[in-house]
């Protein structure tokens, strides 16, 4: 590491913690392309995080995410606070806030500094944008906005990845997306704290609230019952109390001691993460190096199964693994 | 391993050649469960496994995918060939076929002993899933079914797995979701050898038919240009067409010599994943015992950052490994 690089990485840190948005776009923009200089800010800027609540907000696509979203913003900002939005789409390649939705919203807050709004989709790996999402939220924390939103088109596993990121997270529901909705409810009651019914003013959203009550009531939360809230973007109806139940649930997480518990996770999980990943990279590239497309082309030729080729792999990395070695 | 369960192996193996479905569930569930004695059997069929034509299916929830897939299978049937059906929905915990829809399409086919349906949810991780329905296939593929069709509710991380699973992916759309989907399409686009516009009887269809088209001339495609097929499953117009078209497809993989190549990467990729699975349970389960909970606590009272603990770990992990080293 140069002088020159390190001075740089500093005064980027003082400059995010300064308030500049364009260094925190182009923190963010390392960060999303895994770029260790991106880390090594971060890593500055770590002392400086733990004090967002961060809000995850998912559903399918239709359901009215963004327009709720930008509800939200409003009512936060009516409220006197700073709000910082991700909104995450891994089924596009696009980033850096080209998301058509999102160009309309930011173009409708880029007046206002207390809000920053940021886009982002995949560019490799699903697991890395997970990341990426993760890092640009620690960084939006570290940079003072008290509130960090990260919406989610939701269903499979970028709910899995919400949780993760999220203190308290939020699932939009909507009427009339037929059957299938329904039944992928079951994985996604689990996750919920917050449920919202959006489009509440549509025929059939009474029979969504009423679902939902009831499979909540057969499930078990803790002492948490998750509220089911009708909300109305395009009118602004039930936003003030959906902001106003997340800060209650942010209270009950603090309350009972589940916050730093919950974020505790969170960072192994993150840790584990990043270095599997990385010991992947490591044993493909040492593979490749070592054994060129020989084993590829044993497999291929069926002369190994693949069972007995990770077998031997592993057996082979065991063998020379002091992963709890200390010198 | 005691002779009794070699023996126990070896007769599992010949029973899913012989065609008991009966064997084919109780291995199917352990390789869900992650059983070794699953992939053990696994390993056995592995020289019977490459006949099948693994075709993936996605799409959002409420395309009506379960009809389709319905048809399908009747008309793979009335060609004469037997058809296997692994649905998959990563949103939801159930398993082994207790999902509403795929109740019904069973109790449908429960007398025909040509086909074959499965249900598949998420019980730990979803990586873990997709390599269960990865390990499902190729068992399918051995017991013999030509057809092994993958249908998953399709938004984010399934849809990146269907492509490592199938050979041929159908992505199936339909009108009247709303711009998020629209939106959604940028990712798809890539990953879809066949389009299907399902429901294509309802109003709006010709325009998804249109952007469809127009987003395939934008992009390229090798020597193989991405069919457009409208459906109504309701009344099978377009089955026809569309598992003529899968057919196709696997004749142009095979004719162009692009059918090994996508296996092979499909079998790296996957034991790459498995290997990589089993050294983070490793790593964990060795810091657990040398750190017990000191690692976290730090990192938890931020008397260390997560990337500098990472580094520290990783580090540790490399002064050891040995990977390369064949003694």
């Amino acid at each position: 590491m140069t002088t020159s690089s390190t001075h740089n990485q500093t005064s980027w840190a003082q400059r995010i913690l300064d308030g500049d948005r364009r260094s925190l776009a182009q923190v963010i923009s390392l960060l999303e392309n895994q770029e260790q200089e991106g880390f090594n800010i971060l890593k500055e800027l770590y002392p400086h995080t733990g004090q967002a609540h961060i809000i995850g907000l998912t559903g399918p696509p239709g359901a009215g995410k963004s327009s709720l979203v930008d509800r939200m913003i409003q009512e936060i900002r009516t409220r006197g606070h700073k709000v910082a939005v991700v909104a995450v789409d891994p089924t596009s390649p696009f980033t850096g806030g080209a998301i058509l939705g999102d160009r309309i919203r930011m173009q409708r807050w880029a007046s206002d500094p207390g809000v920053y709004i940021r886009s982002m989709g995949t560019r490799g790996s699903l697991g890395g944008l997970a990341q990426a999402v993760y890092a640009t939220v620690q960084l939006l924390d570290a940079a003072g906005y008290p509130y960090v939103l990260v919406e989610t088109v939701g269903v499979g596993q970028s709910e899995v990845d919400i949780v993760q990121v999220a203190d308290t997270v939020v699932v939009v529901s909507v009427p009339g997306l037929g059957d299938d909705v329904q039944v992928s409810k079951a994985g996604i009651m689990e996750i919920g704290d917050i449920f919202a019914v959006n489009k509440a003013d549509l025929p059939g959203s009474q029979r969504v609230i009423i679902e939902l009550e009831s499979m909540l009531d057969l499930g078990s939360h803790g002492n948490w019952r998750p509220p089911v809230i009708p909300t109305v973007a395009t009118t602004n109806q039930g936003v003030s109390q959906l902001v106003t139940a997340i800060q209650d649930h942010y209270a009950f997480l603090k309350e009972n001691n589940l916050l730093m518990e919950k974020r505790l996770t969170r960072q192994k999980e993150s840790v584990l993460q990043r270095l599997t990943e990385r010991i992947r990279k490591d044993i493909t590239e040492l593979w490749t190096k070592e054994h060129g497309s020989q084993i590829w082309q044993d497999l291929a030729a069926k002369r190994i199964d693949p069972y007995t080729l990770e077998e031997q792999l592993y057996l082979n990395w065991k063998g020379g693994n002091t992963v709890d070695k200390k010198d």
